[in-house]
């Protein structure tokens, strides 16, 4: 993460480009990433109730996340495309909120950071649009990767 | 906001669907969302000496965030698809990072800050995208609604 | 339906064009399109006993449906873009499979029809997705419009 | 097909996921779909004539299906992405409608009956879509995986 | 188009943004483009004959051109998403290669010339994507506006 | 690229289908493709000065021609879905207007020279939008590749 290697990748104009990976290794590679929606109680309730008005808020955020991560190549424009092999993704209901937890995997040439970002973030995006009609405060936040496993620089874990 | 209109609009099995808005009237109406990503003092270095690996990270940013406003209705499920007036986003570099505001307008019989919370996100996504190679510790949060105007509620500020 | 205004529509050459909508009027519309899944027994009890290996199959299939509809032009070739209204799709599960019936509204120059047949479709595709490694021999068929009301042809409903 | 493999896959809270084939091998895959769209005499024949009003029907429907094929992973909420090596897909017509076949193939770590599916569904789709202004009652059947070859589970015909 | 308008335009950064066009009239607007492909006279010949090995060529191009048109707002990025209501593509043989006209038509906010120039230039692609095996030279151009109507600026036809 | 090759690859009904490549080999592959957006010396200054009305017009087109190239087989019908590795895009500005030159890896099964090529001609309809308030007169032409690497057919370059 040197200066060197980065004036290499720079364009002599500074002008955006999708680096080559074609010399990169095909590993398996796995990444996780979180983040949260902050809500209020009455909205925290109607999760747990099951009464948010749109319907099934947790299941139809979990489909928007995973749908989200195919698209990420798509969605982020220097981003490769990448052939996806799994996708989790967890929401956890709690007092403030709801934790969203996302892991994608892939045996590729290029890291799967970015789907799952997009994963967690779409997530997040798709559970505020089913409950904005009880609450129009919700923040989506802490959008992270946490770990990441596979390619060059191996394993890592977020120190928090 | 009340319980009986919530009650009216859920399915009697508390199945997902698209609420109709056939009713609804077809106002002028605009969203604002922000959010913020928080880099390293390398990162946020290298964005004001134009020196990112990738390319003009800012300007990808905006593009991608103009971009993914008008792909929300197939990012998030439940969401009407909204013909799109004008969008624009706004990056600002501080210390600390990045703050990202949108506004977004239409006048259609529907709300549009899915497209803005949207715009915020993706653009924040793209921005992690373009500097992950710099900061790995990047963090997109406080992705919020800050303002609309138009449609039944009228205009609305959020109290910070 | 007669000859001639088929006559007029076609082209000289016989090519494949959007036919001009610009003259038609907008009315609320509505079409109901329905389908279903013919599926084994031990498939009838995973559903209904929520084992089925993949997860929620009616959830995810719902969903399916709805965000398919929204890209009906996209998929059709000559078919209109469309500012869908509202959408909602029944699944039903009985002993041989699962009945689905969905019903999409619009204002709009030009019928639905279309989008409520490829939400059925759809829907029952990803079921079959969901299912399959419970039930290799899953048919999909009966996909039909069973009613639509709206436009110049005015109110129908098929019958049977 | 047993109880054991399900119940390992089976996330514990029973929320879908897209499963990860990572360990899977790639070998040669193909898949074979069928389907029939039923038309009227009167269909049939603008069919046979090449009288459709909005033109080559045949050659519309053809494209609709490969190119679907193409997009299953963005319709099928779980599917995996597979890189398509390619599509055929034959349109006969007879007396009460149009038999469609499709066969795709590719060589991947995962099967692509969904791929072989979607293309006969969104094929009978765009010949609807091409024919209704001559027949409203068409109806689209019969869609099933008729062969497959390659994978864990080796070639196989559907017994009919 | 003087000093003027384009200064309170331009943002004061200079950055991209699209344009907000809620305070132009809906109007019923239409936009021709050309261009051509330039072929070698064996091209012209299998084209003529029917033996272009991919299949049929010209229906090809002329159903991707109008998917292409619908897909404008997701090519060209600050492009506004409008209401297409009608497509019209016509491929005309000629000596040295295919002459390809369209004609879109709407009633929206803004002008089709952007859609008119995609379907064009993605016709004109898949026409090479066609013919690619018998000619490698194949040369897209010419692709510009020929006549507008609708709109502020009125009637257009350019001075050739 | 004799008689006999083209023969085989023939359907026998001439219908267009997507040719299998499950037997090529991957190899590395390169394509590089050019061509121009002819503009009035008004248009030129204004890209020159920084004073396009819109904003930032050439990183707005590399963006669109990079994200397009990832798009390809979405909108050319009968493209094989590639995995591509790097995109450069470069844009010159000259008296008379832009010159476009992409350059797209992969390693694959098939040649990329239909992602350079939509690459470059979707640089080009960007480029148009961006200023066609200024100028209305913009041609987009000479679209072609100069030159691929990779695959069976070896190197080439284009004479000219």
């Amino acid at each position: 993460m040197g200066e060197a290697p980065r004036l290499t990748h720079l364009r002599a104009d500074g002008s955006a480009y999708m680096v080559d990976v074609s010399a990169k290794d095909v590993t398996a590679r796995s990444a996780t990433a979180r983040g949260r929606v902050d809500l209020s109680g009455e909205a925290v309730a109607a999760l747990r109730d099951g009464t948010v008005p749109k319907g099934d808020a947790l299941g139809v955020a979990r489909i928007a996340g995973i749908q989200a991560a195919k698209r990420t190549p798509d969605l982020v424009p220097l981003c490769h495309p990448v052939a996806i092999h799994g996708v989790e993704v967890d929401l956890e209901v709690d007092d403030g909120g709801v934790e969203i937890t996302a892991t994608v995997r892939t045996a590729d040439r290029t890291g799967i950071e970015m789907e799952a970002l997009t994963c967690v973030s779409v997530a997040g995006l798709a559970l505020v649009d089913m409950i904005k009609a009880v609450d129009r405060f919700a923040v989506i936040g802490g959008i992270r990767v946490v770990a990441k496993s596979g390619g060059r620089s191996g394993d890592w874990v977020r120190p928090e």
